[in-house]
């Protein structure tokens, strides 16, 4: 039977667009800063989806909401679906939002059928995973995972208000009493809109993802001298900003010999000092991202980052400082895991292709404590983290399906 | 007698310093913007000094100070010297203040003498060469050369304030009753720091300006498109910051292709948004100077601009828009002026090269009213509109010297 099982396109639309009506913004997006009364609402509204669907919810203290089922193996961890609710500021209605709600909808379709599965399945909604509210991004599930220690991130502080995550937490209600590891999964899958344009511009309908890329960041300032743009000769000067141009055509040019897998950027945080049309830019402060699914290029990639900002400082003149502010791993999610994924799309006779992620997700660090991966669905034109954010009904259909006959392999069928 | 004649050093460098003193900063600077308390206070001590020297003060109604020393010929309009007492914003002590009081320091040197000239002399205060706290530069004089309108000029805002030019002339006493046109120079001379490295790099002791560099400004826009730097492949990124950096590497080589004396400069005034170190940058604003002493030169600089953008545009796929905001046309000083300056060096045996300013000065449109020509002063390291600016007194002295005789070679001495 469950060969030809679906999921409810339809109510897992609607679902994410009565989600994407708290905090709706003019544009059609949604702003639903962690911990804040608008997150509050959204929880409290997945909460109620959950208490329908007769799933028993549990908070930790970190303020993730585990919603389970139970499975005729009722001691066994349960195969976890889910992402988070948090959005960005002005951000879209899919991202975070659509891999919970997503793990819901496979949950409501086994209510559907009656279909009871071996192992117990559950929802997560984790906390934090934008950063934008409270810095760093994937807070929660970093903790989960082990990056990140429980108070250290229980005390970050609210850029709008100051508050703390702990402070918001008990503000909200949503303070749980479950220690933070205590929750175990067999397996875990997190299903999330690309943000990027590969499926979208290659018409594939899923993304079984694989490996997420690790990245390094950089705080770069090349320091040279302001003096007059009339009076000083081109020779001699020590002009930061050309020194900044060379770099940025330089990591460019860097990347491109480790195409198509490597990324790099310069910018956008970007400040050129003194401000002024008719001074020689003294002193230039910017940031790097490189990125890169195996830690050993990214490792020579940092080695030619470093080696370009010294010859481009030394040939203009320019006091140089580099500083790698951030390293985050590479990621690969488990072989498993994605043959389980690979193994429904086939089955759903879905167009599929493996891809890495370039963004951080809750499951990277979910990665670190039990098998892991990710499908992503299309997304128009790649746009993310923007109100303009689109995906299709029917392509979120189909990535739903390719969850829940992947959840249904790993958890089994028992009736 | 007047070939042995010279003016006295110290005095000239005390008077400097005395006037430093109203607006001095903690680092050796002074702060004296236009039409500031300071700056009411910087004209009423050169108003004692030029009643000291027995002159008689006129004002305009842009409040420039006229102080004149008559001559045997009554009727003839004077030979003018002088420059502007305001400054930068924490500005240095000699940029404009030296080309006042060396005019000044020629006349305390004549009556010390009671040396009679045949024409009359003049020192002369511009108001707002610096433009700092009422935009444009050089505000004054260009109202006095028929570059702007009286009513416009009157009319410009304080930057801190609000207050127009002409509220703060009525409030500091300095709106004078002289039409701004009525005053008229035989010729003009303007002493000031070279405000480049030319100078004091090579040991030359006066820089003889027989020209100004003519510029053209530009604000230039790329649009691209912002997105996730992880996730977005490097093919098919629109990102701005790498077109802005191909911009800046080319008005490098241009101005190269035109060296010496063409220079390009962009930035300081650069704006990188979104300002997020994850997304590619979406757009970027930045300015251009391109600098060179022939209209024609500077008219290949700006079509060699326009392709290059138009270019990396199309190469990037970004929106380009590129705006002259505005045009200064090259000055060439008048020949006769500059003979006698240079006969004034090789007079006192002064070693000394003929420079192009790079900067503009008040001189640069005093020029389309009378012979005008203006002599440079070395400065340490060419460093100005800082605090840091700094000059000896020994070479201001000589320069000095070289005023002196070439007042006195245009005016003729009558005793």
């Amino acid at each position: 039977m469950s060969e030809e099982l679906r999921i409810n396109g339809r109510r897992l639309w609607n679902s994410i667009m009565e989600m994407a009506e708290i905090g709706a913004t003019a544009n059609g997006g949604s702003h639903r800063l962690t911990l804040s009364d608008e997150d509050r609402a959204g929880r409290d509204l997945f909460a109620s989806w959950c208490a329908e669907a007769g799933l028993s919810l549990t908070i930790d203290e970190m303020g993730d909401m585990f919603a389970r089922r139970a499975g005729r193996d009722k001691d066994n961890a349960p195969v976890g679906m889910g992402s988070h609710l948090d959005t960005q500021p002005y951000g879209g209605r899919f991202d975070g939002v659509f891999g919970v709600l997503a793990g819901l909808e496979v949950i409501r379709t086994l209510n559907d059928h009656d279909i009871t599965t071996s192992l117990p399945l559950a929802v997560v909604n984790w906390t934090n995973e934008e950063g934008a509210r409270f810095a760093p991004a994937m807070l929660a599930s970093g903790v989960y995972g082990g990056v990140f220690e429980l108070d250290w991130a229980q005390s970050r502080a609210a850029v709008d208000t100051g508050a703390t995550v702990l402070d918001e937490l008990k503000r909200i209600g949503y303070h749980g009493d479950r220690s933070i590891g205590e929750q175990e999964f067999t397996t875990f899958f997190e299903c999330h809109i690309e943000q990027g344009p590969i499926l979208d511009s290659e018409g594939i309908a899923v993304g079984v993802v694989n490996a997420a890329q690790g990245f390094r960041w950089y705080d770069i300032t090349l320091e040279g001298f302001p003096s007059h743009t009339g009076s000083t000769p081109m020779v001699g000067r020590r002009n930061a900003l050309l020194g900044m141009a060379k770099v940025v055509q330089a990591v460019d040019d860097i990347v491109h010999e480790h195409a198509p897998l490597a990324r790099g950027t310069v910018g956008g945080q970007v400040e050129v000092a003194p401000s002024s049309r008719n001074v020689i830019p003294g002193t230039v402060n910017f940031t790097v991202d490189m990125r890169h699914p195996s830690a050993e290029t990214l490792a020579a990639l940092d080695a030619s980052l470093r080696a370009v900002c010294e010859e481009v400082a030394e040939e203009i003149g320019l006091d140089l400082s580099l500083e790698q502010i951030s390293y985050t791993e590479p990621v690969a999610f488990d072989e498993g895991c994605v043959a389980a994924l690979k193994r429904a799309c086939e089955g759903l006779g879905l167009s599929h292709t493996t891809i890495t992620s370039g963004a951080g997700h809750d499951a990277c660090y979910i990665a670190n404590r039990c098998p892991t991966a990710m499908l992503f669905a299309p997304c128009k034109d790649g746009i993310s983290h923007h109100e303009s954010e689109s995906a299709e009904p029917e392509d979120l259909e189909a990535v739903c399906n390719v969850l829940l006959h992947a959840a249904l392999d790993v958890a089994g069928v028992a009736n």
